[in-house]
């Protein structure tokens, strides 16, 4: 049987839900309407890289907001609603949108609404603090909990997996003050 | 004497305080008015599956504000304010509006608001962090602290002990995909 | 010399700095205005308990915010500014206002601006994160951080050393259902 | 080779990144444009005495927003944009607006876009949590984490080992409530 880190150079696409993954999960509701969503610094940094080197980042989310769809925007990442998904199958969307296979994604997911998505995809992915549904399922459990960096652990796999971690954090650093 | 898991069995409502049990306990505000609730994502997919088990579920709250009248309706669950509870005996309302007796009741409570409706009902549930004065009066101390997932475990409970569990959480993730 | 049971018994009043104390020390800070404050709601029916028991309580905060102003309104307490004391020697305040020496007032505080104010108090406390420089001058470090309760184990420290504790904790839990 | 000590000693000006450091990374995001920026009250005394004991402090972003510059002013020290380090010589910058050479400079980061500016400073400082790649070029590990004191803790840090410390601080406690 093919081990995860075989499983994980393969990977061309990293998709990730929202609440619970880069955010702890928690649901900052101000008023009848706003919401304030808490992401995390340092999983944009990664997703730059990450980028670079060629992969892809895809979010999903189940819950609509404005702060969401500003954050993929910083982030430069897509950002798809899973009404969305149900319509078609999700691996159809991959592959019309992408030309992507199952074993060719990542996904990352820490509650029941994950699960299905999980099952299907080459490398499932799910927090520390994610549901017991999810760990079962998991091929990787990340250290750090949901909005604690959880995507950055994930690229940081991935990309040590592919061997491009060192060459594009190299070139990320050397890059920010470049005069 | 009757033991837990046999308390469990009769219980058709849940009745949750929200502040410290959907939420931290922490009290965000905003300028004069405004009031930022944070509830935690977990616990919504748990009352779904709570719903679909025939089980009802009834937030009560002494704090009105609008994130909490839009969390309950994003759960689709109802709410009551304490005062209201004040005027009439909590039971007569209980029975009044779902025709249910005192051993069919779980509260969740963490606080000595909740110590009167804890000692009246069949199965009294506080959170891992509720107060002292709660635990003595608890059947069930949550592993879970406020505001993260104390109405899921109880609900996971409450399901086992009825042995609708494992069917409606299956029913519930192969929903969530279908086409 | 007289130990700290002996000298919270003389308590008449509780003055408290608010960021550190009530809540964590955070500021969080939305704009060039408006600032959340984060209180912890089981501080709240604790300083109601105290109110009746015939104790008082003040408020002093260094950060003029609308949200600190609704909090007092909310727990019936006063609330002054530490400019205001400035002005005037602390103790002669307390003394005007409140007809209370030195040896009648327990302050609570965290950090530089309460040193000089805690020096000079029959009981001085300082939460479980409090500076180091409070905790050498503190004759109760609580077990609560600031803003998970601090305030709460004061006023249960002072008011079972003064026997009060528990007649006005089964007053108050009586009275909240009371038909 | 020169202890940390001794390279403390000669230090002018302290740099910091906010988000990390100042704060614990998290980005509180409100709709499309609305930021809030959770900061610790205990680092604006520190900065005060810093101020008074002839340190300069400097802050550094590359998130513009509302609530950063208004944490600036109210600790009463200049903020710049990474951005404006980008297009000259971060060196230089420093050596132009104030004099100083590389051997004064404190720096505090957290992540990536710190580390080169990390590397040319006399004393690097990052948080607790900073990234693994900043804990490798860090002089100084904090013990706090980042949003929980770390300013507070270089601040004290520089002072002890330039002797300032303990005369500030008490010229700080006293003047605060002094008539």
């Amino acid at each position: 049987m093919e081990n995860v880190e075989e499983k994980l150079k393969k990977i061309k696409i990293i998709v990730s839900d929202v609440d619970g993954v880069l955010t702890d999960g928690k649901l900052y509701l101000l008023g009848q309407e706003e919401e304030i969503k808490v992401f995390f610094s340092k999983d944009e940094p990664r997703v730059v890289i990450a980028l670079k080197s060629g992969l892809r980042v895809l979010l999903v989310t189940a819950r609509k907001c404005k702060a969401v769809v500003r954050r993929a925007e910083e982030m430069k990442v897509e950002l798809m609603y899973k009404d969305e998904l149900k319509e078609k199958k999700f691996l159809d969307v991959i592959k019309e949108k992408y030309g992507l296979e199952a074993g060719e994604i990542a996904y990352i997911g820490d509650d029941w609404s994950d699960l299905y998505l999980m099952e299907q995809v080459g490398v499932a992915i799910t927090p520390y603090d994610g549901s017991n549904e999810n760990k079962k399922v998991a091929h990787i459990i990340t250290e750090a909990k949901g909005g604690g960096g959880v995507m950055a652990e994930a690229i940081e796999k991935i990309m040590k997996a592919q061997g491009t971690w060192e060459t594009c954090l190299r070139e990320s650093v050397l890059e920010i003050y470049q005069d």
